[in-house]
């Protein structure tokens, strides 16, 4: 069974990896004709698609999911309509793809350009949400990549049947259908041989949850673009002003909870600790917020669910109505609190002192710095970028909210007239 | 023992790790005086260095090592000058950290900064090469990074005592000395320890054979810039210029072989194998190029030392004055047949058709492609990069022939005055 899954993925990439040459220099008017052609079959579809949605619903209530669960994995005529009207959004976006991102003659007379070129294959696995199918495929399909996705088994025949639907409007475009590839089993070792295929699959981008993408990370022998883990931190610097610090921090905090760019921690400055806290912790316990506070903290809260934060709180993405709390001697502290638990996400300082903003926005290590401004910010939609594929936490390739550039790399093209290197 | 040397390596990154902190955000000044002081150094310690290294070589010739890798290993004063000048010249390249790569204004006031920064920690491991030692520490420091050596056992007197020289330049330039570390044991669990340290190691460059960069890559957990497999290719088209096409295929072959821009492979159109191939033939055996070439290529061989080709050399990287050679019906058999075989980093088209020539240079998913030029100039020097680290072969963060800016990343910085998300 195991040999028979290897094969059946392995069959799976190589189909999509050869639909993605043909793909990668189709021109920008049939990737936009594709992308329209995929919103207009996802319309004229929603009624199959619901059904195979109702499925996964029956499925998923007989086994007890819970009301959040069932709410991301539900599909509506209104959220087609959504899926589609992200298609159409990524019909406008200018083409990423045969850029000329430098050039210049060298010296033998060799003219170089440097051009952007689509990664090849792309390898998205995520979990609930079937609308994830649609999103992956169509910045795939924009971006001159071919996709194989693997959804939650949850939402398995969603998934399939969205998958199918968008194949076939592909292929009607006249571009390979296997661009549009899915893995048809719910068989979990279909994952890892996917992530085993060096060679066949340029970049594996792992949506969901901490552990799907610490599975990723440390099992994948394909490049991975690592996403999406926030220990978000808002520093309360002894120059602060209060209420735009009690502002930042409720909005951090409450607007959104179960994102990865909401706060998770705060600190405090020791200065100020008597004068800020107090009311800031009123206000955390008026909005449901549990609060885990260290020994200072404590003696300033005059709340009634206030826990003793443990040594593991300071690492914890609780991505609920909770909050670590820690007061802290100086910016020194402040920034060594931050490097050592946070995980590189989105961080900010509150101040009016422009030296100690500066200062923090230099020496703290994360993709998106903040002074004075929610961490909630952090998002492609927000930063201009055009539709997000995730927030990277990794260093390499991709930092941050990244979009459809991301899914491009480079290649060198070198015209000559017989030239050899002397 | 094991547990001694994770404990040790684990220190030794954990302390370069801190080292790099500080160092990201030295200012330019700082930074260009250190790489200045490493080559003043150099040059003060040259005595030092080459007794280390004789002792280096003593070992090598004891243990029958090669006269090539010998005279890899070997240092001489003009080689210690020679690396001098390599870090004086890393002084005057522009500063790679701190551009504002984009800057714009969002919606609601937010100033939004889009900086290149240091990755942090850089690991690079490395074999015979002491010169090596240098390179990657200049640029290391040069562009803000700390970084952790690991040289082969071979030349290990000869790094560290480089290593050791360095870093203190580096310290006496008022930046932490850690910031040039270097692994003091030759026990090869050092380097599998060093692989897996995620989080502390930011990459990991291998610079050597392809035995060292697959280990890498398949027990690394940290991120891996793959570098330097190259079997490329010269497909001489039916409309070749036959001087020109000789030429080319002389260069890449022959003007130096153990580098991985060498031409390793022929492809010939069938049309003109007749006209083009038998004075091809004749030329490659005078250099002493050994000749394995399938069974059409033979017919037209009037030359000694020819060998039929096996499966396996298509794929294969000789480094040495061999070469495979193919006879193909056309264009999509040239294409296809690179893309099977090929690694991704050089490969050429010989053609005068333009036609012909624009659809290679699309269709050829590699690192570099030419037309009508040696691959030989796959080469940051060449490219105008300044200096270079390697030629990657992979398609993330950098491809082909990459230099400082590779050893960047950015971070999104956002100044505000109070703004929260709506």
């Amino acid at each position: 069974m195991a040999d028979n899954i290897a094969a059946y993925v392995e069959n799976l990439a190589q189909a999509a990896k050869a639909a993605s040459r043909p793909l990668g220099f189709a021109s920008d008017e049939q990737r936009v004709a594709a992308v329209r052609g995929m919103a207009t079959a996802l319309r004229r579809n929603a009624d199959a698609i619901i059904a195979a949605n109702a499925l996964d619903m029956d499925a998923a209530r007989a086994a007890g999911t819970s009301e959040g669960l069932l709410d991301r994995l539900l599909l509506t005529p209104e959220r087609i309509e959504g899926m589609a009207r992200g298609l159409e959004s990524l019909a406008i976006l200018p083409d990423p793809v045969g850029r000329v991102l430098e050039e210049r003659t060298i010296d033998c007379g060799l003219n170089l350009q440097k051009v952007s070129v689509p990664l090849g294959l792309v390898a998205m696995v995520y979990e609930a949400r079937p609308n994830v199918t649609s999103d992956a495929a169509g910045i795939c399909i924009r971006t001159g990549n071919a996709c194989i996705l693997r959804g939650g088994s949850i939402a398995q025949n969603s998934c399939v049947a969205i998958a199918h639907v968008l194949a076939d409007a592909v292929q009607d475009a006249g571009l390979p259908r296997d661009a549009v590839s899915i893995i048809e089993t719910t068989d979990r070792a279909a994952t890892d041989v996917l992530m085993g295929l060096r060679g066949t699959v340029d970049v594996l981008i792992p949506r969901g949850g901490a552990g799907l993408i610490r599975h990723c990370v440390e099992n994948a022998y394909v490049p991975v673009i690592e996403t999406g883990t926030g220990n978000c931190h808002i520093y309360v610097h002894e120059s602060a002003d209060f209420d735009k610090a009690r502002a930042i921090v409720m909005n951090s905090k409450t607007q959104r909870v179960g994102v990865c760019n909401a706060c998770e921690s705060l600190l405090v400055d020791e200065r100020i600790a008597d004068a800020f806290l107090p009311q800031m912790l009123v206000e955390l316990d008026a909005a449901g917020v549990l609060v885990h506070g260290d020994e200072r903290t404590r003696d300033l809260a005059d709340i009634m669910d206030f826990v003793d934060a443990t040594e593991e709180d300071w690492g914890r993405e609780y991505l609920a109505l909770e909050i670590s709390v820690k007061v802290v001697a100086d910016e020194d502290e402040a920034i060594a609190h931050i490097g050592r638990y946070g995980t590189g996400h989105s961080e900010a300082i509150v101040a009016e002192d422009e030296q100690a903003c500066e200062r923090f926005l230099r020496e703290v290590d994360a993709s998106a710095v903040y002074a004075n401004a929610s961490t909630r910010f952090t998002d492609g939609g927000e930063f201009g970028l055009g539709a997000e594929i995730g927030i990277s936490t990794q260093k390499l390739h991709a930092r941050g909210p990244f979009a459809a550039e991301a899914l491009t790399t480079y290649k060198y093209v070198v015209r000559g007239e017989g030239q050899v290197r002397p």
